[in-house]
């Protein structure tokens, strides 16, 4: 059994026609995971929809507590990429014991060309198989947390060594 | 390091709109590997571009001998869903020591709805951190290859239980 | 206002996951239509979902007989393109003194790269403002029902001088 | 032979994966029409890349300036909707004798729910056929330039009585 904390991010963000901009409305996950034909025992939960950038301590401290109360022992964490190295590090201060791992998404999932469903995918692996921990899952690749960075002229989460 | 090996499948099928037919051309995987901004150091070799139900023994020797060639220990094979089970049994005996990984898709890639970018995420992850064997990985999930089967019915990969 | 007849054809084939093959199930039209944003006075009539290379001539008295029966003077019918010229031939002797475009698609609106939408968008617009007479909307362009040919190796309409 | 003017608008707008926000880029025009399979004689001409709400009496004197001196006597206009009506006002007083018809989408082609194939095909069907005038071309319709409005509240073009 896995539990989703949905919290934003442009994983989830929409274009709101009327306005003519980006917006949040009601999570992807459950489309997302229709169309992966995913058949795990899953629990979406959202606790937020905000652009990483807007999140504050108490927001990132609500994700931790629900961490901490979930009955599951393996999370996945849907959250914008600016800030989500930041929140991995509160989880793992935290949220010990459970294995937690973050995702997100360069382009919104009601785009055509999105790297959520292949982010998803690949996050809901890695949490089935990982030891306990907190992780960033993107670009195909996961990283524990603290040795990963968002490169902000990339895009790219990168491997940073912390032992120097 | 990851090679992916291709073999077709309905991952790859495409409609080609002078037949009014499905069809193979060219794999989609360097297009969804973009487009899931895959980091990983990946190799890709192309082995044959067939429907699984046409896949002969000597097919799956050429996929056995593939792995067994490969300088690298971890290897996603991308298969028709159809006799993707008899394949990983073959691979079982044929190439024993590494991580493999099958998956595929039950809609073309080509097609707006289809589960095949999940589950590539899905499969390149379970490819880094499972221990040496053989895999099936589809709806989220992995399946060693010797408890699972297609349920042709559902279109779902579901474990059996072999020791019956 | 405009009655669609709904014939089949490319346009309406999806991909049927358990067969692995193109199949019929309803027509994509009323999604087409939202997703256009269309706000036409339209009336949507199912007569068949067939390939057009199976058509009969006794499907094509079914759609002329339609065309005739209907109450609306101004009518656009999506058929296959093979034998789309055939029937416009039919509805050309057998309902005279309406307005009739037939369209239809290469590629299956359920992927994401199809003229679909395109053409239903160009032949609604010229069923509003074309006189009386059938015509084939296809490739951004309207042809009279007797000048015009499908190009078999192209897969495009072109302009046949029927005066030599 | 129809030239098509592109001014931006909403049609164009893509996802900036590093800002995290809508910007303009390219036009998606050459790509739209290769997905519809247009075959027209069409000349595409970027005027500008803005949002129509920015755009400043100067910015509508060079799309009159354009239309006046195209070789075409029919020509497209894409822009976006929230001032489309105003342009079609500017066009009407200076570029008479042309058939100019405006159109534009409520979803960036970019996304995959756009509304902008439809609105295109619809477009350039009208252009071919309706008598000079200037139009706007939305939700499957054609108006006059001074008989419709944009309805801010629900997004769409609606007829306006101007004998009142």
């Amino acid at each position: 059994m896995i539990r989703i904390l949905v919290t934003g991010g442009t994983f989830d963000k929409e274009y709101n026609e009327l306005a003519g901009s980006l917006a949040f409305k009601a999570t992807h996950l459950p489309e997302m995971l229709r169309l992966g034909r995913c058949r795990l025992d899953v629990t979406i939960e959202t606790l937020m929809m905000i652009d990483s950038l807007d999140m504050r301590d108490a927001d990132r401290a609500r994700i931790v507590l629900a961490c901490r109360a979930a009955g599951e022992s393996r999370l996945v964490v849907t959250h914008g990429t600016d800030t989500m190295v930041e929140t991995a590090r509160a989880l793992a201060a935290g949220a010990p014991g459970k294995t937690i791992v973050l995702t997100g998404a360069m382009i919104p999932y009601a785009f055509g060309s999105s790297d959520g469903l292949f982010n998803l995918g690949s996050a809901l692996s890695f949490a089935q198989v990982l030891p306990p921990g907190v992780y960033v899952a993107m670009n195909g690749q996961y990283f524990t947390w603290d040795r990963v960075r968002k490169n902000r002229e990339t895009g790219v989460f990168e491997r940073v060594d912390t032992s120097a």
